[in-house]
């Protein structure tokens, strides 16, 4: 976990800028002889691919990703698979429009990461945010497709549950309505509303946050460990870790500290030989170890920053001044923080899983 | 970050079992020349020791703090210092009752982690909760105390801001409250409404949550580090390796997914030659980088699994069962998770500044 | 230092096969504000690049470096200079000769990795080597190209200094020598000498060894660590970790044993103000720790395992059988294990400076 | 591995000053169950024990190892067993002699690293050498011990094959003498020269270097890693760690490079329905993984620099000086070189089966 890379066993680094010639990563210590294509790669690139709906940013970027190593066809064994060495994935940049980037270059943007750029190294590609835009997620969710495969008795699905102020009903949570809407939530209704609800955001030039929430089903008693490799801790790096969240908390989360013991601590019985927890407040998770039960996590996406009001910042120059994000951008970039979310589930649970095998077999 | 030790260049290594000969922690990468004695040490651990108010566990550990390795005095220039080399601190463990744990050898206890270690260890030391127990956190604070050394420049506080469904009213916050009362609150009104609302928890044998804000004042622009190396992401690590933690939030945190573009990004004004914002609700942080304000976090503790209700399990046998757990515990672990998590932020801190150092000069 | 990444601040992350699409690496850490273009890391790569003279492999590769990210050119200042993010640099394969592997596809050749992979992954691809081939070395000399303009004031330069069982005589040492002849060497003499000999060798159809020694001068005395990030220690796994190296000494290395106490410590004097050591058997370090005197390592490489003979061996299916290897190989790889061993010591040096200047300051 | 940690998924740090209270280590990631007592370390301590013959230093010191953490023994089953969490093993310092240490306070020992730590610490430790001193090694031996328990099918063997310029004939190799004298020399001949060697060396106040060799048997074909975790890597990195260690080889080593390549690849053949190779100049290391022949890496050990005879220095005020080191101390530190190497090769070997057994299975 050292500025660029994520995992331990499972590796990730990411590489590359919003205005680059291409962004990506290399991930290290996949297992052997996993089958994979850069098809199975492109689905969920594919769903987090901007430009699909007018609720995100309107760059035009196919994020074709390419498979650069670490994969093999022997010809007499049909079919592409891992070789356990380092999986290169390369997707190009396409659509980094030409303009003038006058603006921002000297002015900082309120709210975005120009100003600690600049603090931190002294120098910053301003294009397009530059390292810190969203564009680096294309590389997580490719990683993630990989970490999938390494986990295949796990399901990960991921839903937008709040957006702005507004939160779903819960009790409408349908998992096959998050592929029907535009906005990854399970609740048809409240797909209704929210496209009104961020058409209205939209056109006033304005911006609203988001709340993810994440669910791995499958995960066997076992995976995660104390005390500073905790899956909870590793989870709520991995969420904090993408742009724009703010929060992250694990099961019953924040509300947990309103219950009372009685409340709060999920009860056991043996079902059909089997223990079986009566409620979830744990998000699967008691002592950093993951208890056979669904692992939760939810994390908070705050309002994109780039919106089109007149805001207050200063120069690089250090002088006050005005400025306006103009260009193309999510108006809420939680949506597409969805398959990010699960991406980055699934890095976590894939090193976890090999980190556990390597130390119990 | 792996297993027991956490930190890059700044490294914590912890150990130790709750009813063991002792605990504590090796600090590896400390600067050298650091004026350090164990009396200074012993101060943070004295804010986090049990027994103190019949607020928190009664067990009695002085938690004296000893120093085996990496510092040195020369009779010429009085005064001990670090030498650049392993720190050793060491902190006997005294109050172990003797007594028997036959109940809870092959029972697991509801919302602790007895079911989790089994499953992924197949063995457990069952007493006082072996590794997975709070006294851990004893070492943090060890540790702690030396980080906070390393960035002079910087104050580090934390507060207790929410106990059980209860909240403090912010603006009476006052910071040498804190010090007065046995919650580490900073609301006085609060402190009071507290003490009536812990007794009432204790004396039923219940248990209760908590949130817990620890900022930090005096942290320059420029530390922290894109991508998986966020200040933010560390924190959130930090604060989640916390026992008993499921909750993190920076600045606005959650709340800030209810704002409007508008509303959360700070804007900058020139002050005094110096840019200032005119709020923080990113908490300090900006592209998981510091922008100068205060870092602000705040993290959910869940009430303490120890109640004094019979609560439905099941056995290491697998069958169904009852258990309470007797014992000494605290009513509201929260508490004492104050000075754990300004540790925490101070071991955070200190080894992003030394990377910083590092990278950037 | 996992599996594909060397390195702890200053990090380089390394991919691809032999025959794959490309090579290349991410480089992860450099500090900002540096200049960097390819055309100054392509100076190294041409120097590392086969089919320079008839004594290196015949394929043919412009080993052509592209930058995809990290560096950024600001209109206003000219020149290209790195940002402090991850800088991935991407050497395509060329020459990938297409040819029928069947010959080994089944068969182990001895003294390869082939055997090996087989029998840690189940399955490797074949195709030239894979990722066990010495073609990932270019991937570290434009690392090192990077790494190099850290450290401006430090001067590395390696040389040959035996090859096959004939050693230089180190009497006749010229660095000005080493660029004008193909073998790298500073003895003028041995050059001549060696021409003939791997003109012989190379006829043959066989192979032969070298032992390189790779200096650096300039480096400050107190960079590296105790006790296991020791200067020494870190240089010995970057040589080793190089393909076809089996030994690695520093100083007088394996001499020093034969020494006596009085014979191997070096001893110190003044000069000018600053100390000086009489002799540096040292190799300039102590305790894992530089001393201001040059750094010197060497390392020994075998014989190319690619020979024209038959060899016995086994197949994969558990057969004796013989193999002879074709294709185009180097007589004697340890040449173009010059520019490689300059690039690793330039990678160790960097990545301990910034540590140095991390915890020191 | 970094500063005082050694290993990935098994890991070391050690900790502890020459002349402080004590010394020890954290091993951390040991699989859980694994029976483990202070008796069973105790016997690799007890043959790194100094004060055990003439020819090693009087010191004396018990080396009683201490368990803090990781072991449990449950009443049911009895045995103490390991339980996967941080196993803290503590031993203390007890012959710290009183003595006037005036003499290499202000006065740098050539070959020692005094020199260094105060170039880059601006501090030291000056009492017994502080944390270089070779008592760190201790520690290592206490891990390795625990190391061996992993990996139960592998032999560790380790002998001292050359003192001073002096090899043994390698022709009366016998195992059995290791144990027989007090040089750990598998050639008895040797041992009874070397008995008079050293008391020469002994009397004149000089001292000697040595070469060790460890080998392990039984290690499977396909533990290691490439390219920046294999196997030669990371014993060389271990090896290369221990304190006066000037170079490592294995297998044939630099001796390889002087072999045609027709002499050095091992060629292969079925024997009883297995591979062997009829030669290991590889060392049993090919491409960094194991080729399942005994692993076999020598290394060679300086003469110790505290010697008594006069030599020239000079003084941390920077002036000419000359120093004499009294005190008791290893004429041949390599022979107790010989259990710590063993301990190193166990180490990287857990290690490396851990992490195999976790992307592989």
């Amino acid at each position: 976990m050292s500025h660029n890379t994520f995992g331990h066993l499972f590796r990730v680094t990411t590489f590359g800028e919003s205005h680059g010639p291409a962004i990506g990563c290399i991930v290290d210590g996949c297992p052997p002889n996993i089958p994979l294509t850069a098809t199975e790669i492109q689905v969920y690139l594919d769903k987090r691919r901007p430009g699909q709906s007018r609720f995100t940013t309107q760059r035009q970027e196919p994020d074709q990703v390419k498979i650069l190593s670490g994969v093999f066809e022997d010809e007499r064994t049909p079919g592409q698979v891992t070789t356990g060495t380092p999986i290169m994935m390369l997707i190009e940049n396409v659509d980094q429009r030409s303009k003038d980037y006058g603006d921002i270059r000297d002015t900082f943007r309120p709210g975005h990461a120009d100003f600690t750029y600049q603090a931190k190294y002294g120098v910053r590609d301003y294009k397009g945010g530059g390292r810190s835009s969203a564009r680096e997620t294309a590389a997580r969710v490719a990683a993630g497709a990989v970490a999938r495969k390494i986990i295949p008795g796990v399901t990960i699905r991921g839903a937008l549950v709040q957006m702005g102020p507004h939160r779903i009903d819960r009790t409408n949570w349908d998992w096959e309505e998050v592929h029907r809407n535009p906005f990854f939530t399970p609740d048809a209704r409240a797909a209704k509303f929210y496209e009104d609800y961020l058409d209205g955001v939209r056109k006033a030039g304005s911006s609203c946050g988001a709340v993810i929430e994440v669910t791995a089903s499958g995960v066997p008693a076992g995976w995660g460990a104390p005390l500073y490799a905790k899956l909870d801790q590793e989870l709520a790096a991995a969420m904090m870790s993408i742009n724009a969240v703010k929060g992250v908390e694990i099961g019953a989360g924040f509300a947990a500290a309103a219950f009372s013991g009685e409340e709060n601590a999920d009860e056991i019985r043996m079902r059909r030989g089997k223990p079986e927890f009566t409620s979830n407040h744990a998000g699967g998770i008691l002592g950093g170890i993951s208890t056979g039960q669904d692992v939760v996590v939810r994390f908070a996406v705050k309002p994109t920053s780039s919106i089109l009001s007149t805001r207050k910042t200063i120069t690089s120059a250090g002088e006050d001044a005005d400025v306006m994000t103009k260009g193309r951008h999510d108006p809420c970039v939680g949506i597409r923080a969805v398959p990010v979310g699960e991406a980055m589930m699934a890095i976590v649970l894939a090193d976890q899983f090999l980190r556990h095998r390597g130390q119990v077999g």
